[in-house]
């Protein structure tokens, strides 16, 4: 099985043996992360890192993963051009992409919600450039999907639940409860990291509950993979709008908030729409007492954390989160991708 | 002959053979990308990227240039301080080149004809960090010149006429027919790439043709030197208006929008008036018809292009696009140019 | 006596033989700029410099230096995210300092006067970040020290008073006279670097005179450190509000403008207060014939030097300025400065 040259643009789409190995490696990368092993994989190489949106812990675990791989991360943002997108005329991704191909070894895109006219229509825009250049092109978050996120994330689930930090054990996560729960807060948020995480908490044998007030789903399409992979390896999904009912015997809680399926009009995201939208649900926080009810469950969250409206502080910093060692996952299953998909080693 | 220490301001102040120098290093180093003959060149040092005006294609191939060399280069603006211009007070050049100089092995500078009062003025900054620092300055473009895509777009002619990526032959150029068009378009674009084009064409030794609607002439002290270099080989050099006739036995056709010559007043590059003023010239865009006049040209153009309007899709994605290889030679030129100017191996 | 781990953040709280390890190694460092001793030392590692404020010199010696020892400086500013100042929520220091920790090997921060709300408030940020992260904190200028400058300093008095370049005699500094004047301009400049300059210069054995208007006087707590340094190695510290007085005997001469103690209002620097207020004090300007009032006294300046005000050119661009040698100090101080904090070698 070999990963090179592959775009990695959402778990959904590669087989579970693939994600396997990333993670795999990462534990090793984890454990051992100076080592000569890796130290060469990108020696010399360039990996273009282009930010429609911009970004701290992305930006940072994609460009320290390059630089211990041996290689180096280029930071861009539009701005350095007038590039095409669906809400600009410009240079072509036809061109763009197709030179980018020829100077480096893979190129990371990052472009959210706001910088597009509709859902999905950025994740549309990593496709093209995927099919246009003939490196590998990494999701760094779109409008849909954060696999690295979501990596990340299990990565971490497995670690607690397997022998602490680069001991991850994916067996020990099989018929665990992950409660996925909506949460209240002025951040309009994107539905990317909560997604990835559906997705691949459900690929690895978990019953998956969605807590979240009425009209506050996700993209159908990824309910239904989500029941789909659940189905598979024989465990539940569920979607329920009870605020508490969720932690009862979790033994993962992730709160997030998240806008609606409604926040687009006229092409344009209505941020200030949607976080009016959101006050009208408060008490969705992760809190010591919801906590109580679970199965001693970790707290996992993507960062960076709304103190006081996702969760409390006694939570976010508590014994039992996990937060800090998830996104330091972000740079190992980042080291690891682009090793398998950027080399032939 | 030694190169080291020198800038590169202009192709026309270097000698035929340190610019072939340049262009045969860089030859080599594309057949052999990452062999360790140039991955130490420029070991722990810092190639300092000064951009005035932002950029793809040069921010990006030069710093994998550096990276490929074993250095680092150093993305800067002008907004990381304040410095003195031909329009604002501040940091004088006489203070920051020295400075820089003792830092890195080398700086780049990009400043446009937007950036600066008048015609000339930014290529005479260059000279101004050319005159303190004791490093030496490469032009990553200025109003005048953008040397580098000179030669990047010679390589790409050559190689299209000798023996494909990587084998350039320069005496196949001998002779060819060079048309460069002026286009239509709203982008009021800079007189460097067009420049820099006719400069070096006319040094290898083809016949130069400049077609353009009356009253677009580049800058005459440019067609005296490529009249010059024309007669020194035995060449010629014409100016025609006619949109046509260039195209007739042409074997290389660059076709790009330019501003006029009376696009300055009161200090301030008249963007919106030349966008206006080129409105008056339509069709003077590279179709297939045009190209079925030439000898089989190939078509080349600096990027990003401006479909539909320089040049159609049809000829610009079409097989005798050199496009794509010319924007990888910059990559390469470039490369050759660092390792020869900046380090003494 | 081992430095790996420690913060740095203010000269004062490091111990005589500690700065001097660090200024014994710079000079090292200086004399074999790329040996092999120093290239392999942050091999893979990863410095963040967090620029609250932009900058052109520390920029520029802090990611040359991480090139020069095998690592990489990655460049961010707080437009990456939304991050908690004393002027707007976001992201906690507590969760931002720990994920930061778990991707590089130290954290240099700068944050000057107009981005927090009272003086001494960026400061304690920098103490915030310090007390979270478990990797070096590298104050790279706050609102109130400007260690690295500091050093930068000494390290260049003591090269003019020692054997030159890279041959420092800290010895020869003892009792010497040194002058820091208040100087006449527009640009309301900051605190920490004539600050950085009292500490240190005092803590080397000279007597240290302050020259200013009524009115400017600078941080009390330093004045106080600063006239306890002196008094321990037996020297002498002065303020004065005579313009010339000072210049008398002087060995070395520091001009800088910088503001007034009531520099801040209603939380907010008022910058343009500050600069007419220095307007009534016109011809605080190092000069030819104040110069020549010294002991062949060496002109010194952190850059970029406003000239004219603070100096004449004749000065600043005389045979005396030490102000490109000790601009380039700042380079192998960092490089000395991030190997011993930052990797246990």
């Amino acid at each position: 099985m070999s990963l090179y040259g592959k775009d990695f643009i959402c778990t959904q789409e590669w087989m579970l043996e693939e994600l396997m190995a990333v993670l795999d490696l990462a534990a090793e990368m984890k454990r051992d992360r100076f080592s000569d092993r890796w130290t060469s994989i990108l020696k010399h190489k360039t990996f273009l890192m282009f930010f429609y949106n911009p970004s701290v812990r992305t930006r940072l675990s994609f460009e320290a993963a390059a630089t211990e791989l041996g290689g180096h991360a280029q930071f861009m943002t539009p701005s350095a051009g007038r590039f095409k997108t669906q809400k600009q005329a410009g240079e072509t991704i036809e061109d763009a992409a197709q030179v980018m191909a020829r100077y480096v070894a893979g190129i990371g895109i990052r472009i959210l919600e706001d910088k597009v006219p509709y859902y999905g229509a950025g994740d549309e825009m990593l496709r093209e450039y995927a099919h246009w250049a003939d490196v590998p092109i990494i999701n760094m978050a779109d409008d849909r999907f954060h696999p690295c996120q979501g990596l990340a994330d299990v990565m971490g689930w497995a670690e607690w639940y397997g022998g602490g930090p680069g001991q991850p054990d994916y067996d020990a996560l099989r018929g665990k409860n992950f409660l996925l729960t909506w949460a209240s807060g002025a951040l309009a948020r994107s539905w990317c990291s909560v997604q990835a995480a559906l997705l691949i908490a459900s690929r690895l044998g978990m019953n998956v509950t969605v807590a979240r007030p009425e009209g506050y789903d996700l993209d159908p399409e990824v309910y239904e993979w989500t029941q789909q992979n659940c189905a598979a390896s024989g465990f539940e999904f569920r979607v329920t709008s009870d605020r508490t009912k969720g932690y009862h015997g979790a033994h993962i809680v992730y709160s997030r908030n998240w806008v609606s399926p409604q926040a687009y009009r006229d092409g344009v995201l209505q941020k200030q729409t949607e976080i009016e939208k959101a006050m009208a649900y408060p008490g969705w926080t992760t809190t010591a007492e919801r906590m109580a009810l679970t199965d001693n469950a970790i707290f996992t969250h993507p960062m960076p954390v709304d103190r006081g409206s996702e969760v409390t502080d006694e939570v976010a910093s508590g014994p039992r989160s996990a937060v800090y060692d998830i996104a330091e996952n972000r740079l190992h299953v980042q080291k690891a991708l682009m090793a398998l998909t950027m080399e032939n080693w």
